[in-house]
């Protein structure tokens, strides 16, 4: 892994699909490249924006390979590389060090439910120990409404005094700006690096001690929420802070994976960007308008985004 | 995959593991072969009981071949295919049907949480396409507690008209007999299998037109489990269903999984079949003594499981 240390707006990057079913990382990477040309300090790659559950092992490498062969900068992304059997997770953190990603975002195994932090502490120990490389970063993702499987605060200091070097930091998409900033308090003085799961409480996040968001809706609205963080201590900044809180609310009001990529072949006329992978199910057309002309008077666009898909595959 | 009828008392197979927390196939085949040899009328391999989602798709097939190789009966068998992504699910699933075993149990894709039932039916739609075998048997996997993705009825009456002939029944592991009763009221008629997911109802399964039970129970008491089956007509039926549910309950107060392969450790004389993969811990030594001290007290034993652990590997 690259030493980079990620800070500011991480985009949660959708994950576009063939007609197969299979990643389609030409599409991806385009999306990748125009968020990092528009703002974006960085790309969580494969996390839930990504789908990353919903493709294999093999495929998921695949994406990440592609980001490598596109040329990204990979010192500035993190890649998602949980799974609920430890040696997938192992598999993959390993591919993320090797590949030069900056950082590991790690899900906690995810099938059963209630399980004793101790056995948690194990999973993340194993993954540590196993991919066995001094420069990986892991990024502990707490999710508990989609993961079901919360990382508490005392199996992060657990983490922390085991791996002081390897645990980085936190995605926090428990959606509670309260918990965030206890993590923060916590543990910021150590170095862990604690990002908000969305742009919402973006400046106090920062004000905070915080290192930042990593956000689904960054996908659509990078350039703004960008924007946000480099004023976030000016009038200008609270400012933008409401307005893109405002789209973020607009996109909340409908299945936020689907969502997004309706809203990307929308913007950048590209109709193959709407399939998700089962479960999930993309956005009903009248959905879909409806949230268009939500948008659209919110004064939200997307700039550049047709050419930047129109650009020819590398 | 064989087209043998699944019924009566399947037990759901723990699997061991070894030192670097691959699966033990050596051990696994043993205790298979000596469930089947006591009682059982066929098992459930790679379950929640068997960590299926513990391990990666190639040590699940590991698993698998190791049975076929065994010569184990799998036409007495199904075994669980489920995986958060769908490629996975359909890859494990051919290679049931391949290698000829009875059914396939297939958890829906269990990481994102309050998904449409429209990309539920997708996902089984494209199990049953892509693996293309009109030999497959599907049981779709019922289990709220841990999977936190519901089958509903109306899923199920979907899966049922569009493929009448692959979708094959249902492990209800709801543990809620009004539930599994309403699922054999809707849709035992039309030939759809419904296993209670534990043994406590085998009597009210068998006589209100159920299939039989899947638990995880009969790892460590098959015997009379599959008494209680045989004689679920005759007042020393009801009595074993007592004595059995008696059983269940003190394995009901600790960790089931981890308990089990304690049973079994002690019982067969086989420290080695303690550990557990992560996120779960094995069973404290102070649990397990006092664990094992209340089964004794009900006369439980496991007749036989010493010899058959001591047989040599085939």
């Amino acid at each position: 892994m690259s030493n980079t240390k990620l800070r500011g707006v991480i985009a949660a990057v959708a994950t576009p699909v063939n007609e197969d079913g299979s990643p389609d990382v030409v599409r991806a990477t385009k999306l990748a490249r125009y968020l990092v040309d528009n703002g974006c300090d960085g790309l969580n790659v494969l996390g839930t924006t990504g789908e990353a559950t919903s493709f294999s092992l093999d495929e998921r490498k695949r994406v990440m390979s592609a980001y490598r062969d596109a040329k990204l900068p990979l010192d500035r992304m993190m890649v998602g590389t949980g799974a609920a059997a430890t040696a997938d997770a192992v598999a993959l953190t390993r591919y993320a060090s090797e590949l030069g990603f900056a950082g590991a975002l790690v899900l906690p195994p995810f099938y059963y439910k209630g399980v004793p932090e101790e056995g948690l502490f194990r999973f993340f120990s194993e993954v540590v120990q196993r991919v066995g490389d001094d420069r990986l970063r892991v990024y502990l993702y707490h999710i508990p409404p989609v993961s079901a499987v919360p990382i508490t605060h005392k199996l992060v200091e657990r983490l922390l005094k085991a791996y002081p070097k390897q645990i980085a930091g936190m995605k926090d998409s428990a959606d509670d700006w309260a918990h965030t900033k206890s993590m923060i308090d916590a543990f910021a003085k150590e170095g862990f690096d604690v990002f908000s799961g969305n742009e919402k409480p973006l400046i106090d996040n920062i004000k905070s001690g915080g290192a930042g968001c990593i956000s689904a809706t960054a996908n659509i609205n990078p350039g703004k929420i960008a924007e946000t963080y480099k004023k976030y201590a000016t009038p200008e900044g609270e400012k933008l802070q409401g307005w893109i809180n405002e789209v973020r609310g607009v996109m909340q009001g409908y299945v936020m994976i689907p969502a997004l990529k309706y809203v990307v072949a929308h913007y950048g006329g590209d109709a193959a960007w709407t399939p998700v992978r089962p479960p999930l199910v993309e956005t009903a057309e009248a959905q879909g308008k409806d949230m268009i002309a939500k948008l659209d008077k919110l004064g939200f666009t997307m700039p550049g985004l047709k050419q930047a898909m129109a650009v020819a595959a590398e």
